[in-house]
């Protein structure tokens, strides 16, 4: 099975957030997962980390990524370099929905809370 | 540098292919590398392999994807999941310019002929 056709982001139980796994071990991928997420205005993923890079490609939406005590803006059209085991958060910060898909180089790939608390996620990783 | 505004894909010297590296080794990232490309109708990759897995999204476009003596037609919407070391090649059978993003688990990732010749890309990886 090389070629998946992608379905579109749904709801999750995570407030304001829909979410898509293009790719990851559910579906064939071995070294890499891709998820897509819709991320509306005012809402914001939990503070987490991962054990590997993490890269966010944002098509849509206005947001802020909050790392340690820093804020950085950022927009439609922009690529988010995340380094392994670096807390983040990001927030949509516009009035629009934000679309972002979000690429690791491992399947699957867990996610951390702050004091490495395992946050359990409601899809294919 | 967390964030990177992107470029967007400009011509190179492959017939009918533009490409923007949006992230790799060049912009701080250790463990990604992930290409933006436009391939215009008619025009193909070269036959070619890589020494990891690589996933291609494909936004807009129809094509087809050879790989030995296999045709897998894909569209809009689609995810490509190939595996490492496992020569493709990717056409454009429609009549509309073709738009994916490939995904690689490695930066620089090195690209290879059949029979494991090199292939010099004239970008970033």
């Amino acid at each position: 099975m090389y070629i998946h056709q992608n379905t579109p982001p749904a709801a999750t139980p995570i407030e304001g957030l829909e979410h898509v796994t293009l790719a990851g071990s559910f579906n064939g991928s071995r070294q890499l997962s891709v998820w897509q997420q819709i991320l509306q205005p005012g809402s914001a993923t939990p503070v987490h980390e991962h054990d590997c890079e993490e890269l966010v490609m944002c098509s849509q939406g206005y947001g802020e990524l909050h790392i340690d005590d820093e804020v950085f803006a950022f927009g439609p059209n922009s690529t988010i370099t995340l380094p392994a085991n670096q807390l983040h958060q990001l927030i949509n910060v516009g009035d629009q929905p934000m679309h972002i898909v979000a690429v690791f180089p491992m399947t699957p790939v867990a996610t951390y809370l702050p004091q490495r608390e395992v946050l359990e996620l409601p899809w294919a990783t």
